[in-house]
């Protein structure tokens, strides 16, 4: 703890933004990975993927314990409590997007059917606005950006929409054969995984816009359309 | 803020300690009702339910904002920061089991077909398992008994088994007729919802442990046998 004392509090907040960005990172690196894991079926990927998400568990521990530091270490009126409760928000947000990318991955051994191809180009299209959001909204963050969080934030509604044209083309291709039902059961909580880490991304973005303005976002989340299956 | 100035630490932490309590009684009994909702598809009982869930969102940010106090009154050497980073994290964990009890109460709307006794009797079986653990979880919680924390860390697993069992017969119902579907698409989610309330309940009992002990509980969580479409 000792080196801690020398360091200044913004040294401090800038190791722990660094630290957040790049768990983020990671995170969106394990989203790209998962999605490839099931359209390609490529099993060995998988194992890898499994592997990197005990790094950003890690990382969220790493985060706790500098936000413990610096409350412990410095007078509590000098620090803004809102950096460090951002903090230990959105690294609990990343830690749930690692988990759900990681059970992406998992579940694709379970996908060995040919997909149609409006299923994959679907959930292809999710996974790419899920890491374009989470990318945009790291970038809010370390910016201290609050239109940019504001922008992601009413941007989940296309994930959304995604989300439910996807699980209706799942539970067609149920209704088609029966020996799709297992395989595609995966599907529909893979689907509803990206749909989650969504939520996460629109969570940070809340946590981000908050940091910065002190106030909170207006208005209800946008939310996706019919959005019967997918449970909004 | 000023009358907080005359309370004594002690009592700061034991009206957090209460709060916490209410928090989980309540969400006790939204998983109860929601249960309820779906077994006997009461539409009423449901609106009755979702409305409820924002007096659990209020608690949660009561707790934040006791929390915010504690820190900011006292000096941070003389207060326990495992008390305040147990708060937020219990609290955290109970917002999400509100949550996921609304959902299911939303998804019964979808599920008005007939089904099967076995799955009426896992799923009814698998929550009153979820709502003892989470009682005896929070009960832990109040008394500072590590024991009990770690009992249900360990009982975790005869839910996931619950649910394992829940989502075969769900999809063998499904296998069975193409027009069950739908309405079991959202029974294999609801089923989802309740194993991640289980999940939710064994991190609170980490937490508890951790905060009474000092240490992590020993060995990796217990995990369901099969667990394949559970996803575990």
């Amino acid at each position: 703890m000792a080196e801690h004392l020398v360091k200044s509090y913004d040294e401090q907040l800038s190791i722990l933004t660094n630290t957040i960005a790049k768990m983020g990172a990671l995170a969106e690196k394990q989203i790209k990975d998962a999605t490839e894991a099931l359209l390609t079926n490529d099993q060995e990927f998988v194992d890898e993927i499994v592997g990197k998400d005990d790094r950003i568990d890690e990382l969220e521990k790493n985060i706790e314990a500098q936000v413990v530091d610096l409350i412990t270490m410095r007078q509590p009126m000098a620090i803004d409590l809102r950096e460090t409760v951002s903090a230990m928000k959105i690294s609990g947000d990343l830690e749930r997007i690692g988990d759900l990318a990681k059970n992406i991955a998992k579940r694709s051994r379970y996908v060995s059917v040919k997909l149609p191809d409006n299923i994959k180009k679907t959930i292809g299209a999710a996974s790419e606005k899920v890491q374009k959001n989470l990318k945009l909204v790291l970038d809010a963050f370390v910016n201290r950006d609050a239109k940019v969080a504001e922008m992601v934030w009413n941007s989940d509604e296309e994930i959304d929409n995604l989300i439910d044209i996807s699980m209706n083309s799942v539970t067609e291709f149920m209704e088609g054969e029966k020996n799709y039902i297992k395989p595609a059961a995966h599907l529909l909580f893979m689907s509803k995984n990206l749909e989650r880490m969504g939520d996460h991304a629109t969570n940070i973005a809340e946590t981000v816009y908050y940091l910065v303005t002190g106030d909170d976002i207006e208005g209800d989340r946008p939310k996706g359309q019919s959005d019967i299956l997918s449970g909004q």
